[in-house]
């Protein structure tokens, strides 16, 4: 209810500020004997890391994840995983203005409305620092999930130049700086990007999740269906300002007869001829592939000075000299990937607690 | 966990199919000597019931509710509130071929991934039916909220047809079949959506909510986020597609210039100088409007046959005779007013919990 | 979080006071396909129902339920069930001063004190009516957890006069008014509780609950174990003013030599030479009959007139004429029961849910 | 759901296994602006420290607490609160025959039989090690709850022996080893303890947990009633096997002209003359103290061996040669007073949530 947790039966809490000492998650109601390790957690940590390029932030965090408990000899134990990282960035410093500053488009002042108190250093809880945990919480996600469901994502537009979808390649995916899956618009957004940081402007971008191999079946009617709880997943995370199941937005514009997707039999299983659902219908897993997509809008942190007011109510003006990412869509892709698999372990626990009763009636 | 529930202090749980004998709802965690009656409820009921005009179902569903419990002489009690509309529709009759098909788009096939059974009767648990008690807890919220904040809906869209935002009158808005707050493009809509049911087929829309009145200081970041339970509330109405939290998708478009929403100082008040934020920074409400968007995908149920199985693995094609709603999207306007309302109501609870103590340092 | 709602995946909540039109509850999270019938429910409502002997009240409800939703052709479907009962007996009359007054042992002056106003007709939802509906989701649970699970209980102390524990016959329970396992008492009983009754005074009593055929592993702890949620569980029920499992306030007296409760091999399978652990170590169950026992106070309504206040502040002498139970421990023994019940199918869905990874390291 | 979290509002989740790096937990919902520092967990945790007498166990643990989040320049931020203990005891070691065997009284058999897998070392995570973050969770919800409300405790029976509660005294509870009320039964103690320390034998014993102050109004009917949720909270302490309010289950055996607490006007406000009903009535806090006992088993691990078997099913003696606890009821007091301040900080929080409305029907 306070906030910091998400799940229900697979359910973490992540704790810490950017500037603090640390910062951390509990996992719980992860099954016992499920295989894990630091290096487990590590690799996917290491995908989200900024400053792998020139396109995201230069913080050097190591983000050396260390796992203190929960897991005895390679394997779970059903105890809750504790999860931490040092924050070696952490120094005493002069946060000047910033500290009594309402930044445009920055939680500052929602912060300060709400608490009476705000830890102004590096954003403080607001930051997406903290979305180093969903990835560390997704990583254990991916091994309750097991090896057959498999969760990837990709830049899918940046400002208004998106992909072409035709040339869809997972492959490219890891190849460019963008998550991009068409090699042909990652060397555009190369040049785009570059320009959008010389001004110290920032610009926003459209992220493509996918889970592939999930089983028909997940997700609970009315109010905890899969897309509405894929909904919540991706619309919490820092910056987002939509979230698009399927067809999306654009079903809007379908007529019924091209929004249907139908089924045939093939090789004896039932297959959807199309996805416009996305995976998902009466808020249950169809089988198919589960299509999330989310916006990001830009970087709140500009170099042009916007016009602002302090905490004492005087009029400012407010303007970022430090380094920024141009786009934090690019950032977001790990951490989308990440709460699509949060969201899918949850619902496939639940979904085992009922199951069970299928075949005896 | 089990799905039929929402919210966390103001937390209302539904029941109740398409066709058996009653559907109802219980409401909790209402404050109590909050004056209301029948007829505060009725009220949102009888604008949201079919059968008004020509473009929704014909069902005649007097929808009487009744209060069962938790209110005693006009004011509540803090007891739960338990409201029950009977299904005067409901009859014994031949469900035919529908029994045993999956109809593309619905949840016929998924109920039966996940429960191996499924009430076929109209629906059943899937019917858009059970959104009726969604507007009568949403009269409850309302109740809780006051008459300081005011919900409101309107259709923007249907399938590419855009209301000029120009032309926006919260008035016109009730004097059109479609909550259309554009007179000219509900015009042009009568006659758009009028050809759409004489073809037997269906269009998709796009429906706005907004929240006036509402104070800084609502929403609990990191994963209770105002936009997140949102997104979450919405996409779980039936046939929702997406939902955009202010800029939206648009966001995407927007360079960091463009997208801050500024702030100066007006009458000695923090004032927001635009809304691309939608109301909410940080996942906490910023005291502008709340601006929520979500598109519902057409009607599923068209006259054109579909490909598709039985739950037996044989391939039919099935069409829909009966009358349905050429566009639910119509429906789904004080659906979702009622769902916005819902949410808003559990925050401001949630938030009276932890502020008392600002002033206690 | 209201307060009318119980469990966790396995899920309840009820509603309406002693004298409104209805009581009811909703059933969420039972599995589908199970075979469910109003019969079934109304078995054990019959049990618990008041005015069978001249030691209950003498209301007579028909408590006849009704099943509005979440079954159907006999099975359950994965969606709530609804239940509810008409309060026959709910009628307009003068409740005379014990509309002001606060009744000594009675939620009169808290309920006002909570929620600044109090629906006095009957005790409200105070009342133990509420109680038939936790009877009737037990009755569900017990389809849940199977015909291998039994759940019984027995009352075995009224005031100071224990039963034989060496006398206990199961068949007994049923044959006497007072769910007594020991005839002897059982006769004792008939003389002493006629005597309280024709004083207008009452009397405590212990109820014990017993599980049988419960296998080892259900309970979660460290916060959830299962003796914690029975704890809860039976201390929410009306009047009851401790709780004990296994040897319970006795363990406080015995040694660890005497406590232990030694394990042996018997026809291959472990075997608890004793049970003052009363079936749970570690907030897990072994396998062993689950043993609760609670202690109910005596019924508050007396003829003898107690000092008291009204909600006026001015004070008051209270008694009470019309006809009460001597005993309220009596009808708590079928609550206890449910009680038990829900609280192990609750947590045979939660084990469900981890327990299929046991075999897929 | 999964185990390791506790409260609503006030809710912490608490992590980590006897001999692991370290133990800590994350408490969520603390309102912003609550002055705390680690002095202020400290203390508490000192007061529950072992080794500091003969009868608790020697393992020297400093436990410095660490707050590694959610505390601004002293004061609370209203994000979570995340502490840390490190484990200096914690070093690889021989575990022998206690890896496998199952020692009668403790968790090891359930364990196993419920996550097929357990970390043996130190009893892992059902050691009562895990009770140190309680305490300090304890601390954090006596700050939330303010210097109005009291919460004690002390320990008013051993095996069989008990206090004379005419000799009470809150002062002597700091004095002896027993936080035993009175001096001279202390003093029978110091034998008595010291005799079953020698035979490697343990005893029970019964806590005594009391809040004073506590306005009228906490607790939410019906099964979130505050006695039910103090019977859970304490029967979740490790080896606790009853749980009593007021007069507990001596109220059994009280008439209802005896059990009832009369009620005058004293210094124009409502007094009881007596308090059988330990401060809650219809699960609602009265305004009385709040007076909560429970009972410990006696230590499971003693010097004279007990059957039982190991993981392979073969037939074993046990004894416990090292240290222990002759009667771990001592170590408990702090923890009930922790939990009793927990409950009572969660429902304080609760309760303004919807008390605000009382003046604005």
């Amino acid at each position: 209810m306070a906030g910091n947790s998400f799940g229900g039966l697979f359910r973490f809490t992540t704790w810490g500020e950017s500037h603090g000492p640390a910062i951390g998650c509990v996992v719980d109601g992860v099954p016992a004997r499920v295989p894990l390790t630091e290096p487990d957690i590590q690799h996917w940590l290491d995908r989200r890391r900024p400053g792998q390029s020139k396109f995201t932030t230069q913080r050097r965090e190591p983000d050396r994840v260390r796992i203190l408990s929960g897991v005895f000899e390679g394997l779970t134990t059903g105890a809750p995983i504790s999860l931490m990282i040092e924050n070696v960035d952490q120094r005493s410093k002069d946060y000047g203005p910033i500290k009594d500053q309402y930044r445009p488009g920055h939680a500052d002042f929602t912060y300060d409305a709400k608490y009476g108190i705000r830890d102004y250093r590096g954003g403080g809880r607001a930051s997406a620092r903290e979305t180093a945990m969903r990835v560390a919480a997704g990583a254990i996600a991916r091994k309750v999930l097991g090896d057959e469901i498999t969760v990837r994502g990709a830049l899918v537009q940046i400002g208004a130049d998106r992909i072409d979808r035709e040339a869809w390649d997972w492959v490219e995916v890891e190849r460019n700086p963008f998550w991009c899956p068409d090699a042909t618009a990652a060397a555009r957004w190369e040049d785009l990007l570059g320009d959008v940081r010389k001004r110290g402007s920032s610009i926003g971008a459209v992220i493509e999740v996918v889970a592939s191999g999930v089983p028909a079946g997940l997700g609970d009617p009315i109010y905890d269906k899969l897309d509405a709880d894929l909904a919540k997943a991706m619309m919490g995370i820092n910056a987002v300002k939509s979230v698009e199941i399927g067809a999306g937005l654009g079903a809007a514009e379908l007529s019924g007869e091209e929004n249907a997707d139908e089924i045939r039999m093939v090789d004896g299983r039932p297959t959807f001829l199309s996805n416009h659902a996305g995976g998902v219908l009466g808020g249950i897993s169809t089988g198919q592939d589960i299509v999330v997509r989310f916006a990001v809008k830009p970087t709140s942190s500009i170099l042009t000075p916007r016009r602002s007011i302090d905490r004492f109510g005087k009029e400012v003006e407010v303007s970022t000299k430090g380094r920024h990412d141009p786009c934090v869509g690019i950032r977001a892709v790990p951490v989308g990937e990440a709460m699509l698999a949060i969201v899918l372990a949850d619902h496939l626990l639940r979904q085992r607690a009922i199951a069970a009763s299928h075949d005896q009636p």
